[in-house]
C-alpha cells in the first residue's frame, strides 16, 4: 500500500487581517504546518487554527521563520546563528504550550519561507535550527524538503524526519525547483500535478522535468491553499491521488 | 523557623537595550520573574536570563503581560477577555518551551503591571488569566497580591498559589498599597524596609501604615532591581532579614 | 445646491494581508482617510492608497489611531497624554511627507477606531489630539463627529473642520449612535441609508430614530468598504444621493 | 580657517528603555543624527531630543534604517527595493513632520547600520535611497561615507552633500575602515583620534594606516555617545580639534 500525507501551512492570519480559508484547507490534508506569530499568526489565530485542526484529526506542525511580520518571513535576513537559534526555540515553544492548553500536541517542524531557503542550501543552518527546536521538543518530526541540504541535517542529526515534495513545482535535475522566472515553473492545472504525484510517490524519487529520477522518501506533499483556487487545486490533488490508488494518511516519521 | 523567598521582575531587556543588572540582583532573589517577550523581553534575553537563574538555583517564574512593548505593558488595553486569554497562553507557553530547551523549569506565574493591577481589582479577570496559564503548565505556582482580588481568584480554584508582599511599600488598612503620590509611599531606607519585612513576615500579616494587622500567607517578598539603588536596596533588604532570623528560599506554593 | 462629500477609511492593508478593496472604493468616495502605520498600513501600503487616491481626485486624508496594529486600533488604551500627542504628530507627520513624495497633499485628519470613539466623548482629549495633528500641519481640516464632543473641539480650537455623520446607523436623541446590540443598528439596505442621507443632508439636521431633528453641519458622509457587500452598499448611496439631487464633492472645511 | 562639523547618532532610546546620554552629547556635537521609529526611537523620543536638539543649536537629522527594532538595524535584510525606497520615505516624513511640531527642522539625512553599510558598497541602492528620502525633502543634506559609493550617489544625483570620516576608525588604502577583528581597529584614546582629525581635516584628505592621503571632502567627523566612555572621548576629540585651531560648525552641504 502506498501511503503519503499532504501539507499546507495555515494560521497565517494577524489581527484582523485574514488569510487563506483554513477550515476549507483542514477538510483536505492531514498535516497543518501552523504560524508562531513570528511571520504570522498570533495567539488568536494559533488557538484557534490549532483547536480546528485537531477536531479534523490533523496533524499539528509548529511554522517558526524569519519574526519579521511585515515582510511575511521573506526577506532573507542575517541574524546572527545565536539569536536564530533563540527565535525557533521561541516560536516552538509558544507552538507546542499553546497546543497542549486546547488539548492537541505539535507533532511535527517545517521551517517557513526564506528561512526555510536558506536551510535548504546551508546544512549547518538547518541542522543548528533543527536542533533549537529539538531542545524545546526532542520528539518532534523534523519536515524536509526531500534531497536538499535539509535532508542531510536531519539524517546527521539521526532524529525523526519526513520528506516532502511540491505538488505544484516541476523540479531540475539538482533536486532544486524550477524558477519561478521561467514558464511553467507553476502548475496550475490539478489533474497534471495530482498525476506526476503519483507517480513520483509510487516510485519514491523525485522526478525532475527531464524525467530524471532522484530517489528520496516521499512522506509528504505540500499544498497551498492561500486562495480560493488554491484550495480547489488542493482539492483536485486529494482527488487524484486517491484516485490513483496512494492512501492519505498523517506521517509516521521515522528516523 | 520562618522562612519566606525574595522574588523580583528581570529578563527586561530588550534586543540592544538592557534593563537592570540581573546578575546581580540573582544573587538576592530566590525566584525570578521573567518576562515573556510580551511587554519585554526577546528570545535571547528569555534565553540568557533562565540560563543565568538555572545556574543560581533561583526559581523561574513566567512573567506576562499586555503585548505592548513600546508602552512596556504598564498602559491599561480593553482587550477582549478571550484574546488575553490566549495572550496569556501565548507567553507562558513559550516561557515553558524556553526553560526546557535550556534545561530549566518555569515553577511559577506573575502576572505583569497594568495586567496585575486589572487582576488585583477584579477576581474574574485574575481567575480566567490564572486558568489560561494552568491550561498550558498545570503546576504552575501562581504568585498573587496578598490579600487581593489575585488572592480570591487562586483560592477559588484551587491552584497551588504564592501570596506576595512588597518589601518598599507602605499599605493601607484594605490592603491597598498607598498611593503614590503621598509622602512616604515608596521605601527607600533598606533598613526600613528590612524591618516591615521581618515583623510582617513573622506576624504572618500585612501590617498597615496605622497598625493594622491584615492576617494573610506571606510566602514571597517582592523586591525592585531595575536601577543601581534598587539593587542595593534589595541585597540590605536580604541582609536584613536574615539577620531578623528569617530563612530565605523559594516558596513551595502549598494548595 | 446642496452639496456633500463621501468619505470611507481605506490603506488598511498590511504586509502580505489585504483589508478592502480601495481601488473600488475610490470611484464612490470623495475623501479617503488613509491609515499610517499606527493601527494599519505600512510604508508600501500608504504610497500606493495615496497615489491611487490622487489619480481619481479623492482628497486624502490622515486617519491616525492608537498605534496597535494587532488591535488594530479597536482597544482603548490608557496611553499617557503626552505620548498619545506624540503618537498623532508622528503618524500625521509620516502622511504628510508620503503625500508629498508622490505628489500629492494631506488635505485632512479624521481619528481612528477606539481613540476617536473616546474623543467623541471628551472634547479635553479632542482638542488635545488635534492639536497636535495642526502643530504638524496647519491647515488641515479636521473631520469630527458631527454634534459631539469632537465638534465641539474644533470650534474652540477654532480651526478649519467638517462634520460626519453615518450613512448606515441610526441616532438616538442626544446624538450618539444606536448601540450596535440593538435591532437595526446598522442598516444594511443601501435605498433606505441614501433616502436617510438625502433627508439629512437637505435639512442640515441629523434625524433621530424618533424624528427629531439635532440642527449640524453635514459636510460628509461615512461610507464602509472593508467588505464586497460594503463596497455594494456604498455605491448604492452614492447612486441614491445624487438622484436626490445631491452634489458630492470634496468639502472645502470652513472655520 | 578650518572649519569641520561633529556628527553622532542620538534618539535612540524606546519606550522604557534608554540609550546613550543625549543631553550631554548635544553639547558636543554640532549636528545630531535622531532615529526614525525604524530601528530604533519612538514618537516620544524623537519629539523630545529634536526638542533638545533645537535648543542646543543642533543640526537635527533623518537616521533612518532597517524597520527591525529587534535587531537595531545592524542585521541586513533582502527588502524588496521598491518597499526600501517607501520605508525610507515613511521614516524621513516622520522626522521631517515631527521637527517641524517643535518648532525646528531637519536639515540632513544619514542612513544607519547595516543598511549604511549596504549603501556603502552599492551606489544604485544608495542613489535609490537617497532619491526617495528627497522626494519627500528636496532640500535634504545628504550625509556620506566620504570616498566610498555612497559620495558617489550624491555626486551623481548633483543633490547637496556633506561627506563623513570617524573619529576612532583607522581606515585601509581603499578607504574602507580596518576590520574590526584586527588589532587597533577601534581607536580608544581621545587625544590621538583628535590628532588624526586635525591633520586629515587641515590634508583635507582620509589618511590612511599605511600613511596614504585619499583626498575627500570632509564635512564632518562621526563620533560615538552609546556610552559613558564614549561621550568623554567625543568631548576630547571635541577639545583636541579646537586646540588644533579647528573651527566647529554646522556643515553648510554644498553640492
Amino acid at each position: 500500500m502506498t501511503t503519503v500525507d499532504l501539507n499546507a501551512d495555515m494560521g497565517e492570519s494577524f489581527g484582523p487581517w485574514k488569510m487563506g480559508d483554513d477550515a476549507a484547507l483542514l477538510r483536505v490534508v492531514t498535516s497543518a504546518n501552523i504560524a508562531c506569530g513570528g511571520h504570522a499568526g498570533d495567539a488568536d489565530v494559533m488557538a484557534a487554527t490549532m483547536r480546528m485542526a485537531h477536531e479534523n484529526g490533523v496533524g499539528i506542525g509548529a511554522h517558526p521563520g524569519f519574526m519579521d511580520l511585515a515582510g511575511f518571513g521573506r526577506n532573507r535576513m542575517a541574524v546572527p546563528r545565536g539569536t536564530l537559534r533563540n527565535q525557533i526555540r521561541y516560536q516552538v515553544a509558544a507552538s507546542v504550550g499553546m497546543a497542549r492548553s486546547v488539548g492537541a500536541e505539535v507533532r511535527h517542524l517545517k521551517l517557513h519561507g526564506a528561512l526555510a531557503n536558506m536551510a535548504s542550501e546551508d546544512e549547518g543552518l538547518a541542522r543548528d535550527l533543527y536542533e533549537a527546536a529539538l531542545s524545546v521538543a526532542p520528539d518532534l518530526i523534523v519536515m524536509v524538503l526531500a534531497a536538499t541540504a535539509q535532508e542531510r541535517a536531519v539524517k546527521s542529526l539521526g532524529c525523526k524526519w519526513a520528506g516532502e515534495i511540491f505538488a505544484d513545482r516541476p523540479y531540475n535535475d539538482d533536486a532544486t525547483l524550477v524558477d519561478r522566472s521561467k514558464p511553467g515553473a507553476v502548475i496550475h492545472d490539478a489533474s497534471t500535478a495530482a498525476a506526476r504525484m503519483v507517480e513520483m510517490v509510487k516510485a519514491g524519487a523525485i522526478i525532475t522535468e527531464s524525467g530524471k529520477h532522484i530517489p528520496t522518501r516521499i512522506d509528504t506533499i505540500c499544498l497551498h491553499g492561500d486562495t480560493t483556487e488554491a484550495v480547489q487545486i488542493a482539492t483536485a490533488v486529494r482527488k487524484g491521488l486517491q484516485d490513483g490508488g496512494v492512501t492519505l494518511a498523517k506521517f509516521g516519521g521515522s528516523v
